[in-house]
């Protein structure tokens, strides 16, 4: 069972709603006796919603913090896989609530999960729900995020191998009715040297393959000296990203960790690629200019675009055969 | 000192910028060597605007997730003021990105925080810098919000006296350079005793006074039976909530901790008002309609309209006389 505490709740019947390769798990058992069942923080539903007929072919979703850049992203896609009309619009998907944007083109999903582990779990929770009710098979996921650097040129692009947590190990502590549960962070390791691969075909910017540290502050939870409260020195700051260094941490974000284990609860492929704004050894704040950090905040975007344009130019192909 | 954890740092002296009451304290002395300050998640700095004449009069802050649902608020409460013009627009401040909205009319600024601890904690690591820049006094500051209710009637208003954590103690964990550190959840008594008595002389829906439970996830965090993962049954539910209730919870939502940790460490006079969305113990699902919903959320804006205008008055005839 992918669930690491279904020792401690034996008198639940885990149900792995379907076991063929490729397909969703939704882990939940109460979903089926459910009439109807209606994801909120999307504005989409189960009765109101054809989500087969809407979501079923499906097969990357990219998701990132901010609503603007996964537009951006539906855009760029389209114009990569030559699904791009003259006049082609991308309506967002949930322009009912505020909450999250999504939007899509052929088999690509682009969705927005805000900052921080809770806001991206709420939205994993009604994604993996979304692709389970969808049917869709085969899903991999990539989020294509923005993060600080440890020991690289800033707008270096990391692909995640280890979501790691503020300690450098890699676990995820969900806390379940009151008690912690512990989760692995494994992503896939095939699919980051494919990403890596990528990376170094496409030969536009520096990509490199190493730990990502998840935490649940940016100021204060990152060794950052500028916050609104700090109580630690310069040197202080200096030995925590050594350490973290010396434990293949690269840089450091805020959803990685729930997201890495998530998809693996959920039998969907997944990986963190992010570039790095700046270098957190020799500073704080974000002083580049804003044409520069918006540069560097569409690598992540060309190297994932890049990945899916090979795999589907690869089942094109194969499907002819 | 208000730090928690200042025996572990004593190296560092602590520097409380402004002693003087009703101040902002930030408890950085690196801050004061800092040529500019750029609060990059607001688009604002120091050095490219004029944050004393722009925010030097705000005297109330009013918080919340939606960044749609604080925007309408800025217009109810400049028109609760007689501050709306005819042609009254309300351009967002943070218009340069899409993390958070913030709007102004006189001493009242609105602010978005998206959700879940780690958003509303940046927002509010740049918020309190942003009011000690802009030199404030004197400031309160009201997180407005919503959440899922234990045995009340959905709609009503929970002021909160102590937010506590998933175990039901009032405490903030934060991990800074990797370690733990507790910190006091404590609100102002006086002000949710004020908040209450608004609640009374309203008498446009139930308001009441209680705990407020605050997780770092929405499903499985909560108890709910329909997220994407689920490893416990109907009666488990009940018990942790049941649990919950006679500890004095009333509502469970995902950001009062860290904001009542944050604002007491700042001298900011503080309070949660959140109305609830349903009553947890007879369901998980939002099935309420649109209107219904929406009715609901402009709760705490009215409240916090009322409470906002009564002072306001206070004020004005005080200085008057």
């Amino acid at each position: 069972s992918p669930f690491h505490h279904a020792k401690n709740h034996s008198s639940v019947q885990m149900v792995l709603t379907s076991l063929c390769f490729g397909s969703i798990y939704v882990n939940n058992p109460h979903l089926e006796s459910m009439k109807e069942d209606i994801l909120y923080h999307f504005n989409l539903g189960t009765s109101s919603h054809d989500l087969a007929a809407q979501f079923g072919d499906v097969k990357f979703v990219c998701v990132g913090g901010s609503p603007w850049r996964m537009k951006s992203f539906i855009k760029y896609i389209a114009g990569e896989l030559g699904l791009a009309g003259p006049d082609a619009e991308y309506p967002n998907i949930c322009e009912g609530t505020d909450r999250y944007a999504m939007y899509k083109v052929g088999p690509v999903l682009s969705v927005s999960h805000g900052m921080g582990i809770p806001s991206i779990s709420i939205m994993l929770h009604e994604l993996i729900k979304l692709l389970y009710h969808a049917r869709c098979t085969d899903v991999t996921v990539v989020r294509i995020g923005t993060s600080g650097g440890i020991g690289l040129q800033p707008g270096t692009v990391v692909v995640t191998k280890q979501s790691v947590d503020a300690t450098f190990l890699p676990r995820f502590e969900q806390v379940v009715l009151g008690k912690p549960v512990v989760r692995s962070t494994d992503l896939d390791g095939d699919l980051a040297e494919e990403l890596l691969q990528c990376g170094k075909e496409l030969a536009e910017f520096e990509t490199v393959i190493g730990n990502t540290m998840c935490t649940l502050d940016f100021y204060e939870g990152q060794a950052r000296l500028d916050g609104a409260f700090c109580s630690y020195t310069e040197e202080d700051k200096q030995n925590y990203l050594a350490e973290a260094y010396a434990a293949g941490v690269r840089n450091i974000e805020m959803e990685s960790s729930v997201f890495a284990a998530m998809c693996k609860l959920s039998n969907l492929r997944a990986a963190v690629v992010c570039v790095t704004l700046l270098d957190r050894q020799k500073g704080d704040q974000l002083t580049s200019s804003h044409d520069v950090l918006h540069s560097y905040q569409q690598r992540p975007q060309i190297l994932v675009g890049h990945y899916i344009k090979k795999k589907l130019s690869f089942y094109t192909r194969y499907s002819c055969q």
